[in-house]
């Protein structure tokens, strides 16, 4: 058998090809920032023009990084489309990180040009004269600010934009092309940047397509839905969610920066369908009190980036609000498994519903997921075999840039090593119980932080825990819970009723006995990281 | 910056993959064969097990060719997953094709195991001592069929199977393999070979789970669905629909030989919601007198392979069937486009819903088409502007099995020349209007044989009629139509009849007055092709 593939064209999977149908399927869709500015898909593929036009006048080539500091924008979401199709690489710099990460991670991933909003203009200051590969700057100035500048600037955002070329073409690419970077910041040594290709990322929207739109659940996410993200953008591709919201064509609502008060706002004027946040940003919305005044039954939300607490979950249902779990991290894309119920959800008995929509959930269309054991062996999918979670799907990171040691210890006989503790049970639902350096090893047992935490997130007096193991002479390490109460409970709740609590999950067989914590310590503030998660490492070191 | 790919597993596209997917999500759901066998998913990835295990016995490899002849069946859906899993190229047999056709193909592809149904047997017989590469034969018995046979087999189908190993392992094999072949038939010359690799047909899936499932629409296509081919599965993997069937985790229904009682039952007992077939399939079942006393209204049908007659699509909606046209061909895999109502499609006029229903759709995602003209310039989008459909996808045959020059013709400047006549409006909508071979071109100006026959569907009288260019002296070719009429009308209804009804629809504006044809022929059966299409050739050459 001979096969002649002649003058054929070898489509490539490049983020180019996803602009195609949503400007066939609904070019007068909406795109909305704040309640500053709206326009339709058709502008956004001429602002991608014209982006890609200016970038390339400022010498942009294949290859070149370009790093965005930005707000969830509709400038961003420009970025994440312009740079790649250009073959240069967007580098999404988590402005949360501090002054010296932050300038660590450009001069790591050798960055030339800097697109900037008007409000990290300070942080850049303090970088300036350190700035290695950084060329050119550009500045996105947001609505009110003053801009005040020490150092030369290419140009403004907007004004440059207006010189451009709306109908620049963009080129064909190598769909193995890197596409976007960013950093991800581990509890130990500088932080590891992470890449993604063309075909990564449109394989990943795809399948992603496939995962909220082709199976019926309450959770899904079609052509019908109006998108506004609550992760970062800057923080793996906002879920990647703003490449799919775009080729399913949806009204996308960008918030800009993130306040409780515009966000509700966003949500009902708007229309907001379908958001994923952490879940301290759900906590920040539920908790509003002007939420009450709101109907928030049509809005869908995906919970990633941390477990999310049955109390909240059951809290968020309750006004009507479709929450459920995702799960991935930086180094997946990072879509791994969806949480989703099936459209049938209304028959089921509460308890089984709210079990399923705090697990971690389901793999989607073409990932792989296991759990393994110290030796990598897979463990069987009974719901009680403990180990590390270990997966491959097309679109995760082959390695850390520049970093061959850390790249070595993440992909171990193809399958890449979550660093996550889980389980998976017999309908092949996971659950992540922990972190593999939060996981509290006592008396050669295992004890799951976050066992302890959603236990502790149902008490009525609890507002947010964190468990942490402290070293202990007999046991090798004690389980410990550090606790912020709500504030109508501090003085009339403390740490005899909260081991009581406890006590009572161990005997109902929730937790093991030897799981219950020694101490629990009240504070006002429980540490995070730079992306609102909880700061262990900080933890262990204050209360060890 | 320098990437580090390390020990990273590079995940390939291969048709493995989609099994991973449903025998999570929904292991237990069922396939089954007309009122003769259901199993289940997790039977479904044993029964691969064992077909790639005997296979692998019978020394099928990597590379080699096993055509298969059988009806729509779980076996042939066995088939489209088992070979090519192995590594080996799955055949699909049209066998409607003549014994010297058939026996062309298995030789041109060089079928070195034939798979072949018992009521296939005969047709076997009349080519066995030509068969230059089939080396090993197996028999899948139908229900009630004694087998005599004249030649050695090396066994039967189900007895292999018990023998074979379930926990048969599939290796990972380079995504450009090639998957399946199978051959076209033109109105000139032999056959021709497409051929689609793995990375094609999983992107055809993706990109197919994504089109019927992820926009809101009311021809969709989701994981609630029960679905049963209605075009054959050697023609085009029944449009890929297998696939993505499988994917979905879909209860799948195979109704083995097509006959339209049992087609019926099926629909009804098992509850199909999708199926897919030529205009004449839908002809047969909605014009059975036993269709009135059945409920059709769950039922969603995609039309493809030939023009939906308006009539046609009128009498299906009527009956609360939801039917609408596919686009595609053999060298597309096929999906190219769909056109598919939205689900706003109530407050639709009627009018205007027929016209989207019977217009051949918009590209599904990553589908790119257009109309050029003859020099293979890009015409616009008007409505209006008519040209050659051309188009590029990520799963298009990349020529034809060793045809140098016939691949040459298909392929472009990167673009797939289809050989159709269509014509793009402002929406994306394509509509094609004819075959380039069948366009009849008089005076200069070029007459669309499917907008008369199309026409002539609505009048009362006509049950189907074909419109051929016939050689004239002074402009060409002028329009002569063919025209079956209703039994009810013989004698009653003529060509002065249809002639008027045409004027009519001229007088509108519908048809240019050049196209009212010159002449109507009046017969009992209009010549189709194997594959059940009107055979234009074999008209122009007996009306001539």
């Amino acid at each position: 058998m001979v096969y002649q593939p002649g003058e054929a064209y070898d489509y490539p999977l490049i983020i180019k090809k996803l602009l195609n149908t949503p400007l066939v399927y609904s070019p007068d869709q909406e795109i909305v920032y704040r309640d500053q500015l709206r326009f339709t898909y058709r502008d956004l593929r001429q602002r991608i023009g014209r982006l890609g036009s200016m970038l390339d006048g400022l010498g942009v080539g294949k290859g070149d990084v370009v790093a965005v500091m930005d707000y969830d924008s509709h400038r961003f979401l420009e970025c994440f489309f312009a740079i790649p199709m250009m073959g240069a690489v967007l580098q999404m710099v988590n402005w949360r990180l501090s002054v010296e990460q932050i300038l660590y991670t450009l001069n790591h991933a050798n960055a030339r040009v800097l697109v900037v909003n008007t409000d990290f203009l300070p942080m850049l200051e303090k970088m300036r004269d350190r700035l290695e590969s950084v060329e050119t700057v550009v500045v996105m100035k947001e609505q009110g600010n003053s801009l005040t500048l020490s150092f030369p600037i290419a140009g403004h955002y907007e004004r440059l934009l207006e010189t451009g070329d709306p109908g620049y073409e963009f080129p064909d690419l190598d769909e193995n092309t890197v596409a976007t970077t960013f950093y991800t910041t581990g509890t130990t040594g500088n932080p590891k940047g992470v890449y993604f290709t063309h075909r990564q990322l449109v394989l990943h929207t795809l399948a992603g397509a496939a995962a909220v739109g082709a199976y019926d659940s309450v959770g899904r996410f079609r052509s019908g839905d109006v998108y506004m993200p609550l992760t970062p953008m800057f923080h793996v591709h906002a879920w990647g969610m703003p490449y799919l919201a775009t080729l399913l064509g949806v009204k996308q609502v960008y918030p800009g920066r993130y306040e409780p008060e515009m966000l509700l706002k966003l949500i009902v004027s708007e229309g907001v369908t379908f958001s994923h946040c952490v879940p301290t940003i759900l906590q920040m919305i539920t908790a509003n009190p002007a939420v009450k005044a709101f109907d928030l039954s049509k809005w869908k939300v995906v919970i990633g980036g941390a477990r999310l607490p049955r109390g909240l979950a059951e809290s968020a249902w309750d006004m009507g609000i479709t929450v459920y779990t995702g799960y991935g991290m930086s180094e997946s894309c990072p879509i791994i498994s969806l949480g989703m119920p099936g459209s049938d959800w209304e028959s089921l008995d509460r308890d089984v519903l709210m079990d399923t929509v705090v697990k971690t959930g389901r793999p989607v269309p073409l990932a792989e997921v296991e759990v393994v054991d110290e030796v990598g062996r897979f463990l069987p999918h009974d719901g009680v075999s403990t180990g590390e979670v270990v997966f491959r799907a097309p679109w995760l990171t082959q390695g850390y840039v520049d970093d061959e040691a850390r790249s070595a210890e993440l992909w171990r006989d193809g399958w890449l090593y979550s660093g996550d503790v889980g389980v998976i049970d017999e309908n092949g639902y996971l659950q992540v119980t922990d972190r593999m350096k939060d996981v509290i090893k006592t008396g050669g047992e295992w004890v799951s932080s976050l066992d302890l935490e959603n236990i502790l997130s149902r008490h009525e007096a609890v507002l947010e825990s964190a468990a942490i193991g402290v070293p202990h002479e007999k046991w090798g390490e004690r389980p410990v819970m550090i606790v912020h109460l709500k504030p109508e409970y501090v003085g009339s709740v403390g740490s005899e009723d909260l081991r009581g609590y406890l006590k009572e999950a161990a005997e109902k067989g929730d937790i093991p006995s030897y799981g219950i914590p020694d101490a629990f310590e009240l504070v006002d503030d429980i540490p995070k990281t730079s992306v609102g998660k909880l700061d262990k490492k900080k933890m262990r070191s204050d209360f060890r």
